[in-house]
């Protein structure tokens, strides 16, 4: 038995656009082509995804979420993928081991479907390149709909990401901007938002859309870290995601010592504070104190990408 | 006084080709199509780069190299094109310390002048994202001719880089191969190489840039790490680069427990060997006993890029 194990940062999302048609408004037919635009923060904890294959005379594959089987739409696809490439057959048990909450702009699919597609590969003796594995797993995400601009944003360089060009790894243009070591993230999760029916009335995703595409304008006039998070925070409210309970936070969050900014994720009824490290205790306690419906989380920026054990 | 300090990983470079010139053979004026493609490591430790900036009536600037008062023409030129996009006046101290030998294809000038665009951009408080402070360092190598794809290649998000296309950060691609945790890099450092002069002449240039493709070509039919390592090596031995010392070192590793591959250091008197962690404290002491004029080297593959303090 073989067994391969791959770390990704997790990816919150704090702004994006919808990108699945062409100019002419045709919906795109190439998956490498759809995507999003956007912007968010990569994160430590990481996704971990271990792998242990063993020869077989039919492929065969198991998918374990913190423990517990499941169906876990985008994996299956990035093993199939990976399976379509080669002649032998494996069972495989695949277990994603995720700290974030799930389904709640955390990337956590995304995070998972990229550890998957690098460890499997490995593990089964698929020799492709980190882009490679990277576009399976977008492909993965945009076909389950679960995402459609995680994994390019989890490749970039930066901690602060922003998608400036949509498309699968390779072919969109992730960018970002600098985090400074004495910052931290704290996030404070009520739990998930149920949002696809939103995003597919036509007239929704036109609006949402058209301010995801501002927002992305005035942060690349003035790329800071304040600016990001404000510009941010103005999607959540223009666009009509922001929730009450999000907003109970940032009006609690008025006037308090050492946040830089906050923003809410995309999608989830959740807001990810930006704070001075030396500050973070105090305020997570206070947060645990008024917020006790909430999961109050610390996060660490980093511009790590993928590490294999 | 402000003081900011950005750390970026040293890159190796293991084979390249010069992309200077368009399909016609004209030379190319734009300095962010200029560039090259290729492959390497990025490793720690990092190249650090600390900024003292204090408003003056009038820009100036000193850089110290590892405490030493240096020219530093690519710093310098950093510098400049920040120092052109603000209005304010700085007296600006850089410190650059750096770990690896200078000027032997540890990509150690592309590790400073993308530190020192973060850091002092930061300083001055000109908000730029991150492929633009890398796009400023890019320029600058080019102008300089210290180099020519290493900031891209430093962006990538694997820790063994591969440039499929040339150019500035944003405009080339960068991809890779993952690298396992169990594997550490280790350095045999002769010198540097006198090879400017080799790399002006037109049919030595013609010869190495053919080699440079295929080697890149055959590395993405196969991209492991094992056929990353054993091309590269190939393309020193057919490129004339190859020098007697490193030769004598590939002939004492044969054999030898735990080493995955090696390459010469593109441009330097340096082979860097992929080894598994448990094996290297041994073959580090076999390696400094057999080559005592030698500088042996622990580096760790790492897949971060920039990292801010």
């Amino acid at each position: 038995m073989k067994r391969i194990e791959a770390r990704v940062p997790a990816g919150i999302s704090s702004f994006f656009a919808i990108c699945d048609t062409d100019s002419s408004g045709k919906p795109l037919q190439d998956p490498l082509k759809i995507g999003a635009i956007g912007g968010g923060f990569k994160v430590l904890p990481p996704v971990k995804t271990a792998v242990e294959v063993e020869e077989a005379d039919k492929t065969s594959i198991r998918i374990y979420v913190n423990g517990k089987p499941e169906e876990a739409s985008t994996s299956l696809r990035v093993a199939e993928k990976i399976f379509s490439r080669i002649k032998e057959n494996f069972n495989v048990t695949v277990y994603h081991e995720i700290s974030e909450p799930i389904g709640a702009g955390f990337g956590t699919s995304g995070a998972g479907a990229l550890s998957l597609a690098v460890a499997l590969s490995r593990a089964v003796g698929l020799n492709i390149t980190l882009l490679e594995a990277a576009q399976i797993a977008h492909v993965a995400e945009v076909e389950a709909k679960t995402g459609l601009g995680t994994v390019g944003g989890l490749l970039s360089p930066a901690s602060c990401v922003i998608t400036r060009k949509p498309g699968a790894p390779g072919i969109g243009l992730v960018d970002g901007i600098t985090v400074e070591s004495e910052v931290t993230l704290i996030a404070v999760y009520f739990g998930p938002i149920l949002t696809k029916h939103v995003l597919t009335d036509p007239s929704v995703r036109k609006r949402v859309n058209s301010i995801g595409w501002s927002t992305l304008h005035s942060i690349l006039k003035n790329p800071s870290l304040e600016c990001f998070l404000s510009k941010s925070m103005e999607f959540a409210r223009e666009s009509g995601f922001l929730t009450p309970e999000v907003e109970r936070v940032v009006e609690f969050l008025r006037g308090k010592k050492g946040v830089i900014g906050y923003a809410q994720n995309m999608l989830g009824n959740c807001l990810h504070i930006v704070v001075e490290k030396n500050r973070s205790e105090d305020l997570i306690y206070l947060l645990k104190e008024k917020f006790k419906k909430a999961k109050v989380l610390e996060l660490k920026p980093t511009t790590l990408t993928v590490e294999l054990k």
